[in-house]
């Protein structure tokens, strides 16, 4: 049984969640606002991020990647070929490329950008930094998600799953930083049909199911969040 | 044979120069300046960021934890006890949650701005983003140095290295953010003796030689930079 420290719309909280979704592992979530810098939480992870990962007998296990490379030491022998991470050197540069292309420049660029906004602004006290959502922000972000969108669709068009023939680690981080965004609305889908169709291909796994649920009280999701027919 | 796509002063390069030399594996190395966003460069890593690794019959490898994580599973075995991540679970979660600070959150908060202002800007054309440097920014970026010293100072006197008993990535990848901005004068060693005489073993190894010997033309460096008796 793991716990899992998260934010339901902290894209690298979704992208655990998956991971742990496809090797079928139980996990106890608990809701952390890390802006609140609640000093328990600040002992468990000195950079005050979610998503932190507690296994039995372990410390805390901080941050994303590290998260990844965890669980694929742990589980993924077990896992055969359903491994998220592959065994071949070349396909684990390529997958942890890609890990890192979502979790680093799509965050910076696009998830992080909106998803505070839009989302967090709403719960943080004036002093934290809350208020409403800079239009100027909101708008460089979305620029950047429709070049990131083509990216994706490239991929998706030159192999099956973005890092080569099987779901990977990379499939996950990328879909988890989009569902963020896609619950606000801000993915022009339309736009790119290859993108599109992998990314409802990966939205219909099981391991999305628990993320399509996340509903904020006040932000109604946009029209294509939970249609697996979007 | 490897060939690193780097600049002298980037401090993700320095780090993976280090860990190559640590390893005794010989390096050719080509200085990329990225934000002259030369093509063959992007089609190696399109994120357009150094360092890039050349290793022969394999994809590029991009990306100071891309880069980290392949040389461990290439080489690290072969190392025996001077491995620099280490074997098990804990340690290992250790290693890389240091690492990931150091190489994200230092990097962002400091060893980033610092350089970017006060080194690259110098090499940038006007529409790249060259100029003189931010006084705002270099104020902020040093007041972030002394609180990343101490945490690395704590790290030291309660530990050997920073992750443990033994030098590990976690060592390498702090020393060499340090590094690049002790060029620039900008650590305040005498605010801590921890911080100092950890930086002083891990600067006097024979990896640490090839970055003093980075100088560059025009910005001198400061009187602690070569000195391994600071």
């Amino acid at each position: 049984m793991y716990t899992l420290y998260h934010h339901p719309f902290c894209p690298h909280s979704r992208f655990i969640r998956l991971v742990l979704g496809e090797y079928g592992l139980d996990l106890r979530l608990v809701e952390e606002r890390v802006w609140e810098r609640r000093e328990a939480f600040l002992a468990l992870n000195p950079a005050a991020t979610t998503p932190v990962l507690i296994a039995e007998g372990f410390p805390p296990i901080p941050g994303a990647p590290v998260i990844a490379e965890y669980v694929d030491e742990a589980h993924g022998l077990d896992a055969g070929d359903r491994r998220l991470l592959p065994t071949s050197t070349a396909e684990r540069v390529e997958v942890r490329r890609l890990m890192a292309w979502f979790n680093e420049k799509f965050f910076e660029e696009a998830s992080n950008p909106l998803v505070t906004e839009r989302i967090y602004k709403r719960f943080m006290s004036e002093d934290n930094g809350g208020g409403p959502p800079a239009p100027d922000i909101m708008r460089a972000a979305k620029v950047n998600v429709r070049y990131h969108l083509s990216y994706i669709g490239w991929l998706a068009k030159t192999r099956n799953y973005l890092a080569g023939d099987r779901l990977t680690y990379a499939d996950l981080a990328a879909a988890a930083h989009l569902s963020a965004i896609d619950y606000l609305g801000d993915v022009p889908w339309s736009e790119d049909d290859a993108a599109k169709s992998w990314y409802a291909r990966v939205k219909s796994r099981p391991s999305f199911r628990p993320l399509l649920s996340e509903w904020l009280a006040g932000v109604p999701a946009s029209r294509t969040y939970v249609d697996l027919d979007f």
